[in-house]
C-alpha cells in the first residue's frame, strides 16, 4: 500500500471519529483475509476473492444477527434465504467475481466440513461483482485452495485495500476500484461501540463522482484521464458490470431487524459518493452484529440485549461516513491496472483530486 | 351464544390442547372487546368493531414485539409500516368494516390521547374486511364512541363469536361468517406458552370449505343451503368481497422475526379450511409477542429472551391449528342474518355438518 | 408565494433539465390540490392535506402502475398492501397531519362514492409527516369537506410551495418545511419522459443540510438562526417528528416491479439533502406510472408497455434530482411560522444561503 | 417408473383437469432434464441434479418473467436478487442437494459461456434441499459434466419421478421422497392456459400427512413403516434437513407481480399435504410465466400482455392442485432406498395407502 488513503490527503468525512485502523476489523473480533490472483499466463488473472471473518472465527458456532437489503439486485448474494428468515450468520462472507461464486460457496462448504467439523447443511454467503472487463472471467481461476488461504490468512489490524483480494479487477465511478474500508466511533447512553464497514467497489459513473460533496468527477474530465472504455460512455445496454457489496459489522446489540435498518442505510453512503443504483448494480449490502451471542443449538431461551431503536441514529450515521469513506478509500488504493486485451482502468489521480479540492475547500 | 362451538360437535382440530377459554384472551393479559351495531333505521346497520387488548391495556407504554404477513393484499391494515420497521406494537388493534377504517383509525388517536395521556404521534393498528353486502356500508355507522365502548368493555375469559364486533356483516365460505378464536397450549424445552388467534373471517368459497379435511362443502350443496348471491356463482370481478384478518398473540418471548414466521403459518390454517387466498381478498395476519416488554423510551439496552427458532416448530403446528379452528368458530357461532336489500346469509347449518361428518368419519 | 424558488436564486441540482413548471403537474395529467388550514381560535390550527390527482382525476376507473418504497417507516401510508399485490394505483393521493389520518381516509372513501359512484370497497393512499409542534394536532382540525375542497380544486400547473396544505406546519432540517416539488425531462431511446416528484418535508437535521454538496446547515449556525427547540439539540427521544413524504409520477410505460425501482431511489435524493433516516422518520415513497391504462374490470387480457430496465438509468437520475430539487424547493418556499405556544419555526435564510454558496462555489 | 402415480391409484386432487402429461411439460416449452448419481463406491452416492429448461432453452436470450416467495427460508435459492429486482428469468433452473450448489452454479455458469455464447455475467437460479442422511454428501459427488448432460438431456413430455436427479437422496413425511410434477389446465375469458409445478420433496413430518384430506400418515404407524431415524421422533435440533423447492410454471402472459402472487400459492399445496414449514425447511418456491417474451437487450419498449388479476382466482387453485399432487406423485414413485450406514427411507406403502383411502372414502 504504497498510495494514501482519503484522510492521508487532508480530507475528513463525516463529524464521527474512526476507529484506530479505520477499518471494519476495528470491531472487536471481526478479521479480513484476501488472496490475490494476478498473473498474465496461462490466462489473465485480475482477479481474488476478499473474506470477513467475525467472532476471530467463531462464527461457525456462534452465531450473529444479521440482515442485508438489495438498493439494486443486479448481482447475487447467497445465504440470504435464512438470514431473511432467522436473522442468523453463521459462517464466515466471502466477495469475489460473479464467475467464481461457485467455487467459492463450494470451498466455504469444504472449509466448514474439514477444518470446522460442521455437521450438518450450510448455507454460506458469497456475493460477487463484476471484473470481467479486466480479468479474463471465463478462465475461472479461483480454486478451493485460494479461498482456504484467505480464510487461513484472516487476521486482525489494517487491512489492504485497493486491487486486493476480491476486488483485484474491480472498476468504480470510472476509476480503478477495488476493496475499500473504514470504521467510526459512536457513543450513545447505551455505551460505546464502533462500526465498520467493507466494500467491494465496482460501480458508479465518472461524472456523478463527489467526495464530501465537491464534484471531483465532472473536473477530471476524460481528457485528462480516460475512462477504462474510452472518452465515449458506452450505450447502456453494453456498460461494464457495475455494483457495489458492502458489508457493515458492529459489536453493539442490535437485533436482526435493526441489522435491516443499518444495511439500508448503506445506500446514504453510496448516495453521496455520486451513485444512483444503476440498472446493471448489484448494490447488496449485509449487515451484522456482535453484540449477541446465538449458540448453534440453544435448548432454552437465549439472552439477550437490544439497543433502543432511538439510539440507533449516530449508528446510521455512522454507516452512512463509514460506507462513504470506504468507497474513496478503495478509489485512493486502487492503482492503474492493465488486464486483458490491452484494456486500462485509470487510477483515481490524487493529484486532481487535491487540485480539485483546493478549488472548491481551500488548502487542507 | 345459543350456537356451540365446533368442539362443542365433537369435533377436534389438530393434536395440541387448547387453553382454557379455547380463545386469543387465553394468552395472559390479552382482552378482548366489541361493539356490535344492528338496527335496520334510518339506514340497515350490521356492522361494529373488534379490539384486541394486550397487556390488559398497558401497552401503550409497555409495547410488544409484533410482525405481519399478507397473504393477498386487496384490504388494509394499517400501522405496519413501524411494525415492519422497528418490530413494535404499541396500541391496541381494531378490526372493523373497510370503510370505517377512517373512523376507527381517528378514534385510537382520540382514545390515546384523551384516555391515555399519549403525548406524541399514533401510528394505530386498524384491519378490516367489507361487510357491504350485509349492511348499508355507505351509511359509515360507527362513530367514535362506539369504538371507546370496545375497548371500555375488553375483557380477558371468553370471547363472543359469530355476528359479533367487526364480524357482524361478515360472509365466510358462502356461510354466514364472523368473528371466531381459539388457542393452543404448546411446551417446549424453553417452557410452556400459550398461542392464540382470532379471526374476522368473510372469506373463501363454498366448494372448497373443509373441516379435518372433510370435504363439508361441497357436500352441502346450493340446493341444500343458497350461497348468499344466489346459486350461480357470481362472475369474478362481481364477487363480493372475500377477506380474513388474523390476530395472534403469545405469551412467548419472540423476536419480531419469529413473530413473522407465526404470521406467515396463519395461511396454514386458512389453506386446511378451504382457503386459495382469492384475487378480491384482503389475508392480512398481525403476530405479537408479550414475552418481552419494550418499554416506550429506554435509556438503556433492553434485556430480552429469545427462544430458540427450533423451538418454534410447535408453535407453527399452534398457529395452524387455532387459526384454522378460529374460522370453524366463527362459521359455528354466525346465525343467519338478513341484511340490506333484504339479502341473507345463510348459517353453516350444523345439522348438515354432523352428517357429512358422521359419513365421512363415523359418530364423534 | 413571494419567496424564491431554488433555481431562481441561480442554483442548479442535477444535469438533467426541468419541466415547464418543474413540478409534478407537469406529467401530463397529474394535478395538485390543496387545503390549508390557517387560524389562532378556537383552538390553533397550522395544518392541510395536499392531494395528489392522476389522470385528471380518471384514476378510479382507469388504474395506474404503482408501488412504495420506505426507506425508515416510522409513518403511515395506507393503501400499500393492495398496491404491493397487484401493482394498482386506484385513487387519488392525499397526504396531511398523522393524526389526520383517519379523516382522511374517511373523506376519500365518501368521495368515491358520492361524487365518483364507485360501488365496491376503496383502500385509499393516505400519507402523513407530524406537525404537531407547531399545529395543535389534538384539534384534530381537518374535516371532510377540507379534503374535497382539495379534490375538488386539484389542478395542472404551478404548484404552491411552502406552507401550504398538508406542509403548512411542518419543519424540515431545522427550518421551516412543507410541501415542495420537481421535475425532469428523460430521454432514451424508448422516447421521451416526464418524471415529477412532490415531498412534503419535515424531515432532517441541520447540521447535515447541503445543497448540491455545499454544508449550508452547518455553516448557518444556531447562533444565526435558531432550532425550533432552541440552541440545544433535544435528546434523540424528545426529538420532534421528522418524516418526509415523497410522491413520484411518471408518464413512462412502467411496471410495478419498475414503478418500485423509482421509489427507492427516492433515498438518494434524501441523502444528497442530508438524511440519514433518522429513527423518528416515516420516509415512505410511492411511485406511480401513468404509460399503462389499466381498467378497472377488465375481461380479456391488457396490452401493456414496458420500458427496458436498461433505459431506467435515466430515471434513476431523474429521481434523484427531482427528490433533492423538491425538498429545497420546499425550504426556499416556507416562510418563518409561529404555532402553538408561541413556538417559531425560521424560514431558512436565503440571503444566508447565497452567502454559503459564492464562499463554496463562487458568485452564481 | 414401475411404481403407480397418484391418480392411477384412483385418488384425484382437486376440480381442475390435468394436462396431458400430468407434468411441468405440459406447458409448452418447458423441458425438463435430470441426472441420477447413484453408486456405492468409492463413497455411497444418492445424489443428483433436476433442470427445468423453458423456452425449450432459449431461455437465455428470450427471458420469462419470473419471481419467488420464501415460506421458510432455511435452504438455498440463487439468483433471486435479479428476479426481485427485474422480475427476469434468464436461464435454466437447477435443483440439487446443498452441498452442490456451488457446482451446479459454476456449471451453469460454463455452460452459458461455452454452449450458450453468453458474454456477460450470469445470475443462475440453483436450489437445494439436503440428502445427506442418505448421500455421503461431504463426497461432493456431482461434477460439472453431471450438469451438462442434464441439460442436454432436457426434453418435453413425461417426467421422470421418485428416486431421480436432485430428489435421489430425499426424504418426505418420513417416507422416501424426492423428485415429483403435475400440471392443470385452466380457463378464463381471457383464454385457456396451463400451470405446471415440479417439486423436490424433501419435507414434512408423517403424523400430519394427508392425501385430499384423509389422514393418511397418522394411520400408517410407525410400527407398520417405520421412520427413517427409527420409532423415536429425533430431537428437534437433531431433525434431518426437510425443505422443499417448488417450480411453477404457466404459458399465461403474467406479470413479475402475478407470478410471485402464484409462487406464494404454492404453500396451500404443501398446507394440504400436511407441511407447516418447519424451522429446519428451506420451503422457497419460483414462478415464471412465459406469455411475454423479454428479450436480453431490448432497444423499444417491449409490448406486453397482462391477464387481469381477477383472472388469477383460477391459477391459484391449479397452483395449489398442481403442488398438492406433484409432493404426492414424488411419494407414490419414490422406491425404498438404502444409502450411506445403511440408512433405509422407505417408500410410501401404496397398499396402506389404498386401505386407509377406503376406510375414509370407500371404493375409488
Amino acid at each position: 500500500m504504497t498510495r494514501p488513503r482519503l484522510r492521508d490527503l487532508g480530507i475528513r468525512i463525516g463529524r464521527l471519529p474512526a476507529g484506530p485502523h479505520n477499518a471494519i476489523t476495528d470491531v472487536p473480533g471481526v478479521w479480513v483475509g484476501q488472496t490475490t490472483l494476478r498473473h498474465d499466463a496461462p490466462r489473465i488473472a485480475r482477479t481474488g476473492v476478499t473474506v470477513v471473518v467475525p467472532r476471530e472465527g467463531a462464527i461457525w458456532g456462534d452465531h450473529a444477527f444479521a440482515a442485508y437489503h438489495a438498493f439494486n439486485g443486479n448481482g447475487e448474494m447467497t445465504g440470504i434465504h435464512w438470514i431473511n428468515e432467522a436473522g442468523l450468520l453463521s459462517s464466515p462472507i466471502a466477495i469475489t467475481n460473479t464467475h467464481q461464486v461457485g467455487a467459492v460457496h463450494e470451498a466455504l462448504v469444504r472449509y466448514g466440513h474439514e477444518r470446522r467439523q460442521m455437521k450438518h447443511w450450510l448455507l454460506p454467503v458469497v456475493a460477487e461483482t463484476f471484473d470481467g472487463w479486466l480479468n479474463d472471467a471465463e478462465a475461472h481461476h479461483l480454486q478451493k485452495e485460494h479461498v482456504y488461504q484467505a480464510l487461513d490468512s484472516a487476521r486482525p489490524g489494517p487491512v489492504e485495500e485497493g486491487c486486493v483480494g476480491g476486488g483485484t479487477g474491480m472498476i468504480c465511478h470510472d476509476f480503478k476500484g477495488g476493496i475499500g474500508t473504514a470504521s467510526r466511533l459512536v457513543e450513545t447512553s447505551s455505551g460505546r461501540f464502533t462500526v465498520g464497514a467493507l466494500v467491494q467497489a465496482n460501480h458508479g459513473d465518472r461524472d456523478l463522482f463527489r467526495i464530501d460533496g465537491v464534484p471531483v468527477g465532472r473536473e477530471i474530465g476524460v481528457d485528462r484521464v480516460p475512462r477504462p472504455w474510452g472518452t465515449a460512455r458506452p450505450a447502456p445496454a453494453a456498460t461494464p458490470s457495475s455494483s457495489i457489496i458492502v458489508i457493515l459489522a458492529t459489536d453493539a446489540p442490535l437485533l436482526p431487524i435493526q441489522c435491516r435498518r443499518l444495511a439500508q442505510r448503506a445506500t446514504v453512503g453510496l448516495a453521496r459518493v455520486g451513485s444512483v443504483g444503476h440498472n446493471g448494480s448489484g448494490d447488496i449490502f449485509l449487515a451484522f452484529a456482535t453484540g449477541n451471542h446465538l449458540p448453534a443449538n440453544p435448548e432454552q431461551p437465549v439472552d439477550l440485549k437490544m439497543l433502543p431503536h432511538v439510539h440507533l441514529n449516530v449508528f446510521f450515521e455512522a454507516v452512512a461516513e463509514a460506507v462513504e469513506e470506504s468507497i474513496l478509500n478503495a478509489l485512493c488504493a486502487a492503482e492503474t491496472t492493465t488486464g486483458q486485451q490491452g484494456r486500462v482502468a485509470h487510477a483515481l489521480p490524487l493529484e486532481e483530486v487535491k487540485r480539485v479540492w483546493e478549488k472548491y475547500r481551500g488548502k487542507t
